[in-house]
């Protein structure tokens, strides 16, 4: 039995279908080892640049009456705040972001765009959270977590339907993995319908806790995470996502930071792509072939598009990869 | 009596149905003046990275079995020459692309991925085009030309009938032109299916000959074409072209270089989109408001997407688009 069924992930789509972009699957053009057919999910190209409406969208959208009349919160400077204030804003509904004292200036102003009120507390997650939490106390917010959540997972499930749509011939879909949202909800929906395409996961090599759990078979917590994938600098990935990933993952891969800056040069070169260094790591496991897929129709899911120019403007400058 | 009808496009687009790429259209999340809802058509998504493929596919995929056993020829070092080999490749038909001895050796890779034969002749346009014709004397090879032709304007029009299907609401389609064939596929089909709809040409103003031609209402051949917008740089659009646009097209507008590149600046950050100065200028000619639309339902096509990364590099350092 799994924690979030393909009929939850069924009722996130018809919930999304009207607001989410449907990304496209786009053939890459580019050089890949073993002789694999290679396809993009794009979600670089979903409302706020990425994954993270989906199930931001869904899991707002899904609150009684009264909670949407009080308001949502969530805690996350990165992807998925602006994700919550975006949904929150198309819903007509009162969004509270608590971000780091240090927040980058453009995170929150992109996240300040759709209305969202934000909140600085700390420099520490653990203080962004008691400041929420505080917040909630007074308010009645309802609390919109990042990633270990039913109705987030079923949101970020939808892309998986999507997949098995677009691209009937695959037989491999590789997904990043920070906290495990997207991965969960996409294998749910693939293991459900098509059990013989097999799911891998990848992580950056400096924050491989979803590797290490899925090995050791016990939830690992790691004391260091160092990478250039900011996104994906989980240490540990949530229970509901644990449990589904035991179920519904094949593998788990890592990728080094090296290999993630010169994907992301290739995928504007090959692939006219702008994708941030967490969006990147699913194609790098592809096209630096650690994934050990030989011939396969393999579809790599690119989970955001949200890079600073400079970081960008440095992958550019990367040589171009020569795969032969 | 349009020269290219919706039938002919309705066929093109059963041709492409399975190779080419259904494009996205995608929300613009940044600011827009004229409280315009701006939606991007990236056909810098399409195989090859440019709208191309969808007319040199359609033309090259029509011609009887004997030419098809001879092969095709055509003289672009641009997209159009990736899009030929492209199609060709996919069709199993032997490919012979006429470039400038100078050509860029990137351009050169590029087409040669496509297994097409690179010939070298000459520096100029008339160099290529008498190699060209001599090989199709020697050869047989059928030609495909870049813009004035009914097959390939018909390919072109299938991002129309797309426009009309993905965003219903549509009442202003904003193009790039070049030679033409884009805006006379597109504004063929619009006007066919949606009269009511408007179809706006868009120029860099050191090239702006079709904006001179529909104002003057004679074909204007310009003396001089100077522009970043590399695939822009035609002195004079064709004759079908122009009997299209005549009908077909409400206005024709020209916008600046400096525009377009902060434009290609702004559509990496804001819609994660890699988009070359030619792609851009749709685009710019609705941020910039030198379109006059206000309070509409807007579809930017965006042509392209290969853009050399150190043009790219720096339209990444130029200041963040303040609109308001």
């Amino acid at each position: 039995m799994l924690p979030i069924s393909l009929h939850d992930i069924q009722q996130a789509r018809a919930c999304l279908e009207t607001v989410a972009v449907r990304t496209p699957i786009l053939p890459y053009g580019g050089t890949v080892r073993r002789n694999n057919s290679l396809w993009l999910k794009a979600e670089s190209l979903q409302r706020t640049g990425s994954f993270k409406f989906r199930g931001a969208y869904n899991a707002i959208s899904g609150l009684p009456e009264e909670e949407r009349r009080r308001g949502v919160i969530t805690y996350s400077s990165g992807n998925h705040g602006q994700a919550v204030a975006c949904a929150a804003h198309l819903l007509g509904i009162r969004a509270v972001v608590v971000m780091p004292e240090d927040a980058i200036a453009v995170k929150v102003e992109l996240t300040r765009r759709w209305g969202a009120t934000i909140e600085f507390a700390g420099l520490t997650s653990l203080d962004r959270q008691a400041r929420a939490l505080a917040l909630v106390e007074e308010h009645g917010y309802a609390v919109i977590p990042p990633f270990d959540d039913r109705r987030i997972i079923a949101g970020q499930g939808t892309a998986g339907l999507e997949i098995l749509e677009q691209q009937p011939d695959v037989e491999a879909v590789v997904v990043p993995v920070g906290g495990g949202g997207l991965i969960s909800g996409i294998s749910s929906a693939i293991k459900a319908l098509r059990p013989d395409v097999r799911v891998i996961g990848v992580e950056p090599e400096g924050g491989a806790d979803a590797k290490a759990s899925l090995e050791t078979g016990t939830l690992v917590t790691l004391g260091h995470v160092e990478t250039i994938a900011d996104g994906l600098r989980t240490s540990r990935i949530g229970d509901l996502n644990f449990a589904t990933i035991r179920q519904c993952v094949d593998e788990i891969v890592a990728v080094p930071d090296e290999e993630i800056l010169q994907t992301v040069g290739a995928l504007a070169n090959e692939a006219r792509l702008v994708v941030e260094p967490s969006g990147a790591v699913a194609t790098a496991a592809v096209l630096f072939d650690r994934t050990g897929l030989s011939g396969q129709t393999v579809v790599a899911v690119i989970s955001g598009g949200n890079v600073d120019p400079a970081r960008l403007r440095a992958c550019l400058s990367e040589p171009a990869l020569a795969l032969t």
